[in-house]
């Protein structure tokens, strides 16, 4: 599969767009017209430095409003389209792309806009050159891709084609099975684009809200299906308009692009990529603090034991039931690629606060392979000579992810680097247990324009399936949130990211701990002084949203948890104060409850800004 | 008028907003639920809170999805309803608001509708409350404001009446005139609200892109002259639902909703603001720099002459025909009010480059008279003993603008504060002309947040009118940008607002000049080397797109200069390179041109990244 990208999908230069999508690994790119003309390369330099880069220049789109127009416009336009054909054999282009019209002055006859691009398509011939034409979802007359090959087909011209665009299609919700039906020779180019779902028109739609295919709502393998069906063999190529990429690094949204790619290549041609290795759940989360004495408090009220420190690093293992946690007060391995800047909401130039994960994956090389082969960064492991060997690669927000199996029979399991300390003189007592059973789930704040990259990375390395986004309002403004999760649930992580103004705030990611009894959790957390408060005003409001019974109303208020049910069960939740950098979150799901307890969060906000 | 303010239109903890509402001299505010339930302030705090700081609290929703509900749900909200009425007791709220039911299970039966908000009223009653009832422009059965008019009037309880609210209205196009037929006494409350027409959806265009009045494109002024038809004399309450407010300082935010509704009063009711001062254009721009080599380098090969510096201030003076510009290297009288933040882009820590604007007003007093009673910030001016007396308001990010008679006969002028330097034995020759004559517009770069405050400001303040807002391209991201100018185009302002990443970029400002003979403004910089070069490729394009005839498209090449036309005429404009902080751009209007090139802008932003 040959795949391509449009410049304006990056950001940067021209220079840099080119260097980006070289660098992923494409193998083309469409430029985009706006790019060309301010950028100080001549046409030539442009295509001299593609091809040193090892890129094709695979379309042009110069021209708008071109079929359908009365005549005095279309002399216009194939003046114009002159002046574009001589530039694009300066640029080596051959194939130039027509959108369908869209001015209030089109004609609408088929067999006029059939002429007038049979014309165009002639003109092109003479260059060498082809000529794809595209409906619009927005066109005046021709805004289904079914009936610009309609119209292709009646002009009938050798170097006169349909491109298709994904988008276009299925933004219209238009059956894309007819794809199947043209000719393969006579599908000139392919555009492939996805979107969230979203309740506006389609040109606002298109214009901001394209995102990579796996990123957004529309079955873009579905459509390659069709596409493959017809028999196209030309380039995949993706065309985003998006505000966000235009802003992002163009290096990361290249190699985003390439990996949406190998995600639908395998969806819709069961490519070879090394099959998804699912995870199972936490291993552990390793937390980066400053000092163990806040946390080490913390922890103890929720019943964990310190059960080993790191003979060679500044690394000490906690644990209560499955769930560990990592407390690091060194640098910590692998973190921060170079470049990275600090998320926002994150103490400047401090690590995350959950610096790792360990993932409990029955094969993890299988894991690290897959990561790999989808271009995901495997980090190089500092580890002690005598270290149980632990793989790991890189999320798009800098968290490493750490492929373990946790003390399987008859296999090493990384907590043997830990030395035991439950042996010492001076190991505390054990504390008494408070219900804490496993990690239920992380949150992890991501970086600013990353946060679609780490949808589509999670879905495509780890097999996670997002959920539908939520935007949470802050005091300050609005957190914009999504779950992922295995399918079975094993495992289940909540991207956030911030878009909030006002006093800065430590804290916005957590790990949120299973409990099998959370109103024992919460007896222990509050005689330690260590529970969140909960406005009185909440449980007024609890009360007159959910008749639960005195007895249950009076224990949630007293316990301080939070409250939520959806069809399948109950949610009872509660928050710790910050302990340094760590803050912990405390669940119990009762019945088959799936959520997160969304519904409260805001007021989770409101009462971290209360505490400071 | 009695004013008020829904708490989920501010920033901030609801302690927060109901100290920014206060200062700003609202009446009341409207108690938004989710902001009590996040409080940690009970209901009576809240109330006496409130109470000293001179607030009433005017309306509660707590209800959602109320009438038209099956029999089960209805009981539910009744029980619901009972505990929120009882909380508004706590509270000191006397009127409930109900919004139409959403709920796909709501049932299509007015009388029903009508049963229920009966009852409702009735409850209400018995703790002396009153119900106002609201058609929401997504209502599953009642999205109009008559159809929830004729419920209320069915149910004829004297503690039902309706609520008005100008979104639901206007963003369906629903005409308002029918409001003058509601009897007065039966709107119980009226909320507003603008928004820029958006191609959405109602419901996402609601909950993220509402706008306080004057600062959209809806006649919200025209609704309130049918509610005075109508009798209506309860409070005026700004209900704004807007993602960028969620995050802005709710002081400024407050003073923003109050403007609002002064300058709305005006339109609606000739309430006694004092009248509008119109500027006749601009008597100078102050541009801050810390040193004079490198403008005064520029100036001079603009033609301009330095005619005077002033005795006690580190300022020069240069003029070329009407064109003045100051150049300030000291600090900058009345910039920056405290608590501002640098603008984005901008140097850290920096004054923006365009510090100051002198606007030439026949009025000076009485522009300052409007704008202090639209809440603007009268500066405090140092000035030396002698200097002319001279007034200025703060712009909503921080440039200080002067109100000025220049050299008008038997006046005196600021002019006359410099001293001339034209005799000077030191003097400098007179630079040959280069036909700049005057300050065409200016454009200031607006931090974030502020757009929407700095359109009211200039609309309200100087009568200045907003042309359609335009998502400008940059390399790196994109510029959000739109241009206000008074009726009859004497004064001319481009509002810029940066979403761009990758490098950063000093110049987000700057000033336009006027030249009646461009091509020699652009042999004269040329010749002094700070002319911006445009790349080859614009001009290819404009071959393509227009057929000027080869020996302007020569010229326009050679000069560098970039071209736009409309209807009206045509328009020349060329930039410099940036001289320290300062950036000039030369513009020469021909025919009735009325734009500022916008088209260009992206190539002429991507050229300044070319020169670095």
């Amino acid at each position: 599969m040959r795949t391509s990208i449009a410049t304006v999908s990056l950001s940067g230069t021209l220079a840099e767009k080119l260097d980006a999508a070289a660098a992923a690994g494409f193998d083309g790119v469409e430029i985009f017209e706006n790019d060309l003309v301010a950028s100080p390369l001549s046409p030539e330099e442009v295509r001299d430095r593609a091809a040193a880069a090892g890129l094709t220049l695979d379309l042009y789109q110069p021209l708008r409003d071109f079929e359908g127009a009365p005549p005095e416009r279309f002399a216009a336009n194939l003046r114009r389209a002159e002046h574009k054909l001589r530039l694009m054999a300066r640029l080596g282009i051959s194939c130039v792309l027509v959108c369908s019209s869209v001015a209030a002055d089109t004609v609408a006859d088929d067999d006029l806009a059939a002429e007038q691009l049979r014309t165009l398509a002639g003109r092109a011939a003479a260059y060498g050159m082809t000529v794809a034409y595209e409906a619009l979802a927005w066109g005046r007359h021709v805004d289904d891709y079914r009936h610009a090959w309609r119209i292709v087909a009646a002009a009938d011209h050798p170097a006169l084609g349909v491109c298709l665009d994904s988008f276009h299609i299925l933004s219209r919700g238009a059956d894309p099975a007819a794809i199947a039906d043209i000719p393969g020779e006579k599908i000139f180019f392919v555009q492939l684009a996805d979107a969230p779902r979203l309740p506006m028109g389609v040109l606002h739609w298109s214009r901001h809200h394209r995102c990579f295919p796996g990123q957004g709502d529309f079955d873009v393998a579905g459509l390659l299906g069709y596409v493959r069906r017809a028999g196209y063999a030309g380039p995949l190529s993706l065309e985003i308009f998006n505000d966000e990429f235009r802003q992002a690094d163009a290096r990361r949204t290249a190699v985003d692009g390439r990996r949406s790619l190998l995600v639908l290549e395998e969806a819709a041609d069961g490519a070879p990529l090394p099959p998804v290795a699912p995870p199972e759940g936490y291993a552990f989360a390793e937390l980066s603090t400053p000092d163990t004495a806040a946390p080490a408090r913390l922890l103890t009220a929720l019943g964990f034991t310190r059960t080993g420190v790191h003979p060679g690093k500044p690394v000490e293992l906690w644990e209560a039931g499955r769930a560990r946690i990592l407390l690091n007060t060194g640098a910590v391995d692998g973190v921060a690629t170079p470049g990275d800047s600090t998320p926002p909401g994150l103490p400047a130039g401090g690590a995350p606060d959950v610096a790792a994960l360990g993932l409990e994956i029955a094969e993890p090389d299988a894991a690290v392979e897959r990561a790999r082969a989808l271009l995901s960064p495997v980090l190089p492991r500092r580890r002690a000579a005598r270290d149980v060997p632990l793989r790991a690669v890189a999320a798009p927000d800098g968290t490493a992810l750490f492929f373990c199996r946790t003390r399987a029979p008859g296999a090493p399991s990384w907590t043997d680097d830990f030395t035991g300390v439950l042996d010492d003189a001076d190991a505390p007592e054990p504390p008494a247990p408070a219900g804490i059973t496993a990690i239920d789930h992380v949150a992890l704040a991501q970086p600013s324009h990353r946060f679609d990259t780490a949808v589509l990375f999670h879905r495509g390395v780890l097999g996670l399936r997002p959920a539908e986004p939520y935007d949470v309002p802050d005091p300050y403004g609005l957190l914009r949130s999504r779950a992922m999760a295995t399918p079975d649930g094993a495992l289940r992580l909540v991207l956030n990211e911030s878009h909030v103004g006002g006093p800065a705030q430590p804290n916005r990611q957590h790990v949120a701990l299973a409990s099998d009894d959370i109103e024992l959790t919460a007896r222990r957390l509050r005689a330690a002084g260590l529970a969140l408060p909960i406005p009185d005003n909440y449980y007024d409001d609890l009360e007159a949203r959910y008749d639960l019974g005195p007895d249950r109303h009076r224990r949630l208020r007293e316990l301080g948890l939070l409250y939520d049910r959806d069809g399948d069960g109950e949610f009872l939740h509660l928050y710790t104060v910050p302990a340094g950098h760590v803050l912990i979150e405390v669940v119990q799901r009762l019945g088959g409850y799936r959520g997160y307890g969304m519904g409260n969060a805001s007021v989770r906000l409101a009462a971290q800004r209360n505490v400071g």
